[in-house]
């Protein structure tokens, strides 16, 4: 093919991107392996205090199960009484605000980076990811940047949504589709 | 939207659910976290006679690669000379009965929990999963709460089943769908 | 069913299959879980070191996020400037080539071994896996073994491949479907 352009990622500049200060970074790198990613069950108030000291925002009763991987605390808010399951991947390169009562289950991802791949250079997309209220994300699923899962949506297991969900609807498949309402007694 | 019920994880009870003494689950914890989740290469023998220690019921020959995560060895059931594949995930918060010549490959999951989702207060719904003699569950592939897949069934690799497999068939994607008959010469 | 024949992995054997010296397996084994598999951010610098130390051709500027499995360096290529996401798994048993440019995302799987499951002895199966120039392998994705991922390929996040993919085309599912043409610009 003739002028076909190529990725270059020795071009990659992510300089402009600055989630924080590299001493908060470090301090927090630390505490993620070795209170959050282990697999050592530690108090869910300690972690909660963790979590808030390197400023998220963490409502009361919250659960946070072993081998949790967060990326930065403080572009995390976790609503009253959600939890976030074992095994759990909040790659939140940017904002992740989780309401209240939400489950998020074993080994779920909420991934907030994406790349240009129309860009040679390839550069980095940072969007921000919303549950609100009630919501469930299976065990395995995936939710892709910029998505917000409306009021009890339900992402079900080992699926992925790089598109809103609407609320008291339930999701499967990758992508995943609609495939019924959520009717709660 | 009027009369729309909520989830209230705060109305959460899981209190008649009694997965054994405190003192069992607690010493498997540490033993799963230094011996059966590590990456370390440690003797199938070792793993297996601790594993008959805590309560399964474990074959000869039984194979258990590294990073293996089992929930409670005493639900666990694994026939003779089955393959647990590296970062294989067994979390048998309810019975799992392995048969014997299975094999379970790296990363799949045994996923014996849901929630009643329909339910304000989210209960827990256990149940258990059967793998009749010859199954192959492949890498990253999840069998959810109640399935049985009989005799020398497949789950190719990163599928899902929450259905049961029929004997000596193939299947394949999320959810996983019959593909063809496995015929063994 | 008459003369039906049934899995028998105690007749497995996988003795002809030699991935390098007890010794060399061994050091690597150590190396891998103390400094790729760790959650600890370790320089990349030392990583492509180590990585040659142990065989792997690494080109300039590699970069090898934490908590990255690698079965055997001594199998791995891996072009200029290409990335290695955190938690990627390279399951090489077999050959893994990797060329310039190209992005294995976090949580990515190549996976080389297959088994033939129409034999009762379940035979190994190995081969090789090729991602040609500017390839880019999404998160959570995974490439089986045998396929070639031609010039600028994407496979998007979670989908699974068992064919070879096309050059600058984007796919997506399990299994994974072209869905549309990449153009960089």
């Amino acid at each position: 093919m003739l002028d076909v352009k190529t990725t270059r990622l020795d071009l990659f500049d992510n300089s402009s991107y600055s989630p924080g200060p590299w001493v908060k970074r470090f301090l927090w790198h630390i505490t993620n392996i070795i209170i959050f990613t282990s697999g050592v069950h530690i108090s869910y108030g300690v972690k909660r205090s963790l979590l808030r000291l390197f400023g998220a925002k963490i409502g009361k009763g919250v659960i946070i199960k072993p081998r949790v991987n967060i990326k930065y605390p403080w572009l995390l808010r976790v609503g009253d009484h959600s939890w976030i399951g074992e095994g759990a991947w909040i790659d939140n390169i940017g904002e992740v605000n989780i309401g209240p009562n939400c489950c998020l289950s074993q080994g779920a991802m909420l991934l907030c980076g994406n790349h240009n791949f129309t860009s040679s250079s390839f550069d980095l997309q940072i969007d921000k990811i919303t549950l609100e209220e009630g919501v469930w994300i299976g065990a395995k699923s995936i939710v892709c940047p910029g998505v917000t899962c409306y009021s009890h949506s339900v992402l079900s297991v080992s699926s992925v949504t790089s598109v809103d969900l609407k609320e008291y609807t339930i999701y499967r498949g990758n992508p995943a589709v609609e495939v019924k309402t959520r009717i709660i007694t």
